[in-house]
């Protein structure tokens, strides 16, 4: 269908876009990066009201500068990849989406406001980008530190839920709705603020009963985040020792790159991989 | 007294409720657990004024569904079970009882308020089908890190009363009762309200020397906040090693599952058991 | 000077009073421990007006109760201690004297609202009561684990008061006197209100930009919580570790008794020592 | 250029000032830490307007004793030091200077409100005076594990931000205007205070799902709090083991001292060091 030169070009271009093995490729998510840093804060800007009145038209035309930027991005990534429907449906496809269209809407429906969120979802983008941070060993650790304490963190955080709707629905019955507790459910959110130690002071207790309870659900609060420090840090102090012992074996750490397959979009081949270990399809290795 | 088919019936059935190692005990105990968590939401609903007002009727119609569920439950835990007053008097016996009556006693005497908090403890009833996290590894180190390391938490949480007492005690007396400081009690519970970092605000010194005295006081909590942390997470730390050093051994581990002794429900039989390690009764292993 | 049957009645007593080792002992310890709270809950409920206010007369009349025990106390200690002045002079002489007069001195001034604060020093007493604490390994080894990190937490600390002067001075000069931060005292102490995670709210930034400073303040708090708790985690765990090879060695740990020497006070002595060993004087070891 | 006689009279003066390994070194730092630190409680008190309005002239003298202080102070570094615009443009030598002028600046312009500031950054000062910290173990490895550990912290931080930005946007559009979350900046920095657990209580959801949402923030800034606590613990568990496999090791420790290159201003030469590491030059070792 393609001819071959043509084929060479969209090649490089998917190189560049997906992957940060190359200068270009890295050049490309640093600009990426500084662009959605540039849209966010553009998003923050216009929500306060005495700048957005000042400097209107300075923030549109720079929305419409990033909308079009994000537009031939878009574009781009539709065009280079080989199955461009797998992409368009693919969780980085949507937000990609998400984050260029809210200005185009605008145009037909005037500025409507739920449409800040969607732009809000451009800071998803920066993970893609960070992918590189992927390769780092301590990001890598402190991930699967976190991600093997799952289980018990989720058993903690269900106990804590449990306890927070026990107590609350005692301080609805001890403090009543004169002194702030007007419902359970505002009484729950009442005693998670207190539990994780926050304590707004929006509702605080106001009877020497009421102040007793609070006492003991601080304390027990104070106990309580021992736990998952405690959990973590246990768990990342193996996952230390593990990883040393593994650096202690002779084999050479097998290196991953960034290169992502044009036919399937899988990441992480190997170095030396000619072939995606996924759908088989060939590498191009320039 | 009973004729054998119908023991085979009965004895069926208290496997189902009691047990959780059958498809249909599983069954049950997610069955129970999605009422029971709808009968909690239905608590906390039925508090909201708004809501109540508007959605009374539906809400009084789920009440009674979830009574009419429980009291089914309830009456099928007493006929399966051998001893049903062992059960009845037993720590579970009770709250299923307390769950399951506060409609029927609104009946006659009308909607008493503080019976909301008499179905709050349906939540109770959570801990008992969660018998099977028991099972979970990682739970079961979690608790006896927390059991081995009680003892010192509980010197810890004494030494942070007994300066909580002596600080408030300072405070009211530098504070005074003009600024909110009225009396003693009042001022160790916004003492522990500091030293727990909770910081609600609804009480703050305002005198310099008082503001000294709170900044102290805050630094203070601030570094011995550290100590239940540190222990958690050291004991943790070794009873995974303990717990690893254990697995090393070649012995297999005894695996326990949730049946229950028909005669004196006692849980947590060996695989292989044919009889009650504590009556000696026949268990039937079907 | 005193007669030997006298003498034999002196010694019993001291036994009782200043030790915990015989039952008698036991139980003098349990009594005062309960006499002590009893008048801390004592001075903290005459400092609620309205429940002195309805049971002044019964407050009264306990705290004279209270009073005289501990002045019989007091005596008892002087008179079966050999030497007399060196208890009166010490640290804990001085605290039980305090505990004592205050409502002998109202007797003369009437009642004067400082003494409350003297009073409230009797809970220091029962750090000698729980002098019995000191034999359990556990809060042995926590202090010891304090002990050990004593300096590096001083260090961490003094780095987090220079942290809180300079982000108070900056949020001062941003804030100004209209949004409360009125001065640079002031300014601190909000500073370290927020380091610490205790946010009373009572001040809080109202500009953006001493928005923008609150924010990093806080997140440098959530990073420097870290510190202490590390410290003392990793210093707990190594304790725990240096433990256990001493308990590995073969030697029997050497068992220290709550015995006290009447002639200078010395505690601690070993279970078979029949001198002290700190003034040679004849151990009285019934 | 300089005679023999001056040279020695500025070597010894440069002995006293910059290093702290003499007697009068010692003695040096130890009466400018005084000074500082009167002079940062100074700026304290001429912050609160009841004070100043009391004892201006009392605090102005004083303002003027410090300055002459550090005047002299200041031409002594400068005179004492080889090389005079490396110290002058040196960080130290920069703060050095705006310790130093403000109140010579006041006589000219009067008193600038802003120059207060410039004051209050006479406290880094300390940390110069605290090189001595720097050979304490303790410190030393506390420090190193900080570094160790930066780039986890600046991945956790920066996954902090991105969190507090999307729920600040979604807070901003479930709350709104009417309930204090005027624009995304706020709610964003609304967001921190909740996460970090500080939570003022100036801005508070309203709405049910406001409250829920920020219970789901709560729990989750719990939940991560976790995160650096484990890693500063394990980071500081291993290096204390590095440390002490290093103290095994049988070569004496290197000790570096904190003579200062009179040349190249070089610090941490070690003890039987003739010439400065750095640039050569003889290092007078009186």
């Amino acid at each position: 269908m393609d001819k071959p030169q043509d084929k060479k070009w969209r090649t490089k271009l998917h190189e560049i876009i997906y992957e940060a093995d190359t200068p270009a490729g890295k050049l490309f998510d640093v600009v990426l990066l500084i662009v959605i840093l540039a849209s966010i804060l553009l998003v923050m800007l216009e929500s306060v009201k005495s700048i957005d009145s000042k400097y209107h038209s300075i923030l549109n035309i720079s929305e419409w500068i990033i909308t079009i930027l994000f537009s031939i991005e878009y574009i781009a990534r539709i065009i280079t990849v080989r199955k461009p429907f797998k992409y368009i449906f693919s969780f980085y496809g949507i937000i990609d989406l998400l984050s260029t269209i809210p200005k185009y809407i605008s145009l037909f429906f005037g500025g409507i406001h739920a449409l800040a969120a969607l732009r809000a979802l451009r800071l998803l983008r920066i993970f893609r980008i960070l992918k590189l941070a992927r390769y780092l060993g301590a990001s890598l650790r402190l991930l699967s530190a976190l991600r093997s304490s799952r289980a018990k963190i989720s058993v903690f955080l269900f106990t804590v839920v449990i306890i927070a709707i026990i107590l609350g629905t005692i301080m609805y019955l001890v403090e009543g709705e004169e002194n702030g507790f007007t419902n359970i459910p505002k009484s729950v959110y009442w005693c998670i603020v207190t539990l994780t130690t926050v304590g707004f002071g929006d509702i605080a207790p106001q009877t020497p009963l009421g102040q007793f309870i609070a006492s003991l659900v601080m304390i027990l609060g104070y106990g309580i985040i021992a736990v998952p420090t405690g959990i973590v840090s246990a768990e990342y102090t193996s996952q230390s020792k593990k990883d040393k012992k593994e650096e202690d074996k002779v084999k050479p750490p097998l290196h991953l790159n960034t290169q992502v397959c044009e036919n399937c979009s899988t990441e992480n081949h190997r170095d030396d991989a000619e072939f995606c270990y996924h759908c088989g399809h060939k590498l191009n290795d320039e």
